[in-house]
């Protein structure tokens, strides 16, 4: 018999009482359910003071945003505190830490960062956080480096490979990702002033046949232990400092969805931005973004370089160049996941708000066209955009 | 505790009464043990009659022809029966039946081949099957093409995955493969007049950057449930008749391997024959070589093709072109892990008897380099390699 229950609020405080590792865990007095996301319970554990102390995280037996009638496993839980401790195995600093976790309760107890704020919040808002896509840069280095075959022992990562199986999550990226917005399919989300662009899209065979590839790329190689949902609402953010959250998605697959799915969302909120802010403001903040960009792959690439250079275990992966080599396929693969989040996030299941918020209709159709055609551009070009700048270069003559 | 204990010649027989399905159990009397390979026991299971009924394998726990000293999961036994039910489902014509399996003891009862020789001995002595290449290609393509993510359920293959790790198994082909021959190496095989050769292969840095990328693609590629060891000596054949055996390297892996291996063997041979008969018998040897590697890749990927056309379940697939463009990636895999396979059969452990049984020590060396320079041409060349026609246009001009 499963020991799971849905935790109450109560529920909530004594378990952090018990393993939120607090001195003082009578201290701790009430809870505060916070989760916006789609498919989980999230308290703030809070003191006598009123101050946040600890986060206690539940995966609902559901997809929270959808109710009852769409199911999903509550293994997802364990998944998540493993990757997590996987993660700040090797990145410490930037990845949130797990104080305790049960699989059976799918529940976690991780640290408070009510001193952080979730990046897409702030980026909607056009605030910037200068080294941000640099850290993110580091803990994607840190992190996928650390569990490829480049490092990792190809007996333990077998055994990895296997702990980090997580069908059903990943069904739901196959889906939303690769599937959905290509076909005509009820989860699908667009106005109608958008039906042309997505009837195209969906015509475009060299497009699908590029998506296809993206696909069967995601559902066969598994490279290295991704996060696999690296978007702003996955992130937190102060100043000078970063954690990643939400690692339920975690699988082994390809290296390059974690800092496509990343830029993807640096470039979404690019597209959104003159529907948000005022003008100039927009102009400054689409700049940041491809700095953003920039800055992102250069602390990914030349992170990941080292760490080959100084710590690849397998001798023949330390051929002169090998690790160059990888790291170019890591990059076409990262423009195309890029493109494909960019096109999923616009018209397929899961919306964002940088392009949601946009209040004007004329305006918020504009910017999600932009997101739709750079997205199907970088997708069937990607094998063809040789770096960083180019990418870059190409985005600012798109407009 | 484990019930596992070494068979004795009386034990396989007695097993085999019990498992082996025939109607007169009685009837079996007496075991040989054939084993010939490197890693099993193999008892014939013969009756009053002296007629061989079926076959006992069982798995030693440790690698047969080195010794004791050198342990090896028995687990592989399971891997290899459940392999082979795998491939029964989907290619029964070619995949040896299995009758009974015992994960614990290692023991499978298969059924017997008496009417068939093994491929390599026949082609050792130059004996033409004009179906065989065909018929391996076949095989190939049903067994991997219902195992991809064309045709198996994403959630499905997840598990099998899981199901078929081989971590043990999969270590000895990372090694002996891809490392082993590029490097200095205890376990690697040549006579000194081979040492030029081998030295200038392993400072060959465009060929070891090339191997590094066939060794990450076999460690993190799961596309479909390898065979992973189809060479001539695990495959039987009689007239119009081909049975694939010894499946314990069986896992989730590249597909362009199977094929690859089993080009490499047939390449192998034509190497070899210069050196195994007479001049005229060679040359029309050597004909049969090319034309079985044509057989054997048309029938593939004609095959391959057609099931994708017609079987293919993934809508994300079933885009016009999608099957050719994966089916071409294979090729150009299946090019280089045909090289590797000359190389680490004329330089590494594990030698064949095609180069080991040309007497001549002038004539052994000469065909042992064309095995090694024609390896490392296929692997430098293989992305630029476009189809049969052109491999067998340049094997030709090689010499």
């Amino acid at each position: 018999m499963s020991r799971y229950y849905t935790f109450s609020a109560a529920d909530a405080v004594e378990y952090a009482r018990q393993f939120g590792g607090v001195e003082d865990p009578q201290s701790l007095v009430s809870a505060e359910e916070v989760g916006d996301g789609n498919l989980n319970l999230v308290f703030k554990i809070r003191d006598t003071a009123g101050v946040s102390r600890v986060i206690v995280k539940q995966a609902l037996p559901y997809v929270r945003c959808v109710g009852e009638s769409w199911p999903l496993t509550i293994d997802r839980s364990r998944i998540e505190a493993e990757t997590l401790i996987v993660h700040a195995e090797y990145c410490p600093q930037h990845t949130v830490k797990v104080l305790h976790h049960d699989p059976e309760l799918a529940v976690m107890v991780q640290e408070d960062l009510s001193d952080h704020l979730i990046w897409r919040g702030e980026l909607v808002k056009g605030k910037y956080y200068p080294q941000a896509a640099s850290q993110l840069g580091e803990y994607l280095a840190q992190t996928l480096f650390h569990t490829s075959d480049l490092y990792q022992d190809a007996q333990k990562k077998k055994s990895e490979v296997g702990r980090f199986l997580n069908p059903e999550l990943c069904l739901i990226t196959e889906d939303l990702f690769f599937t959905d917005p290509y076909i005509e399919h009820e989860r699908n989300r667009f106005e109608p002033a958008l039906k042309p662009e997505v009837d195209a899209l969906q015509a475009d065979m060299t497009l699908r046949l590029a998506v296809a590839s993206l696909k069967q790329r995601f559902l066969s190689n598994a490279e290295a232990l991704l996060h696999g949902d690296v978007h702003s609402g996955s992130i937190f953010v102060a100043e000078g400092s970063l954690k990643v959250i939400d690692a339920e998605f975690g699988f082994y697959g390809p290296i390059g969805f974690d800092p496509g799915s990343a830029m993807g969302n640096l470039l979404l909120n690019y597209c959104a931005l003159p529907g948000l802010v005022a003008t100039r403001e927009a102009a400054d903040g689409r700049e940041q973004r491809l700095q953003e960009l920039r800055d992102l792959w250069l602390s990914f690439s030349e992170r990941f370089l080292q760490l080959a250079r100084d710590k690849t275990q397998d001798v023949a992966f330390k051929v002169p160049g090998y690790a160059e080599h990888f790291l170019q396929q890591i990059w076409h693969d990262a423009v195309g996941y890029c493109g494909s989040e960019l096109i999923r996030r616009t018209i397929g299941f899961s919306q964002i708000a940088d392009l949601k918020n946009i209040r004007d209709d004329e305006m918020r159709h504009d910017c999600q066209r932009h997101a739709v055609s750079l997205g199907q551009w970088l997708i069937i070009t990607a094998p063809q955009i040789n770096d960083i700048e180019a990418l870059i270069a190409r985005i600012r003559q798109n407009g």
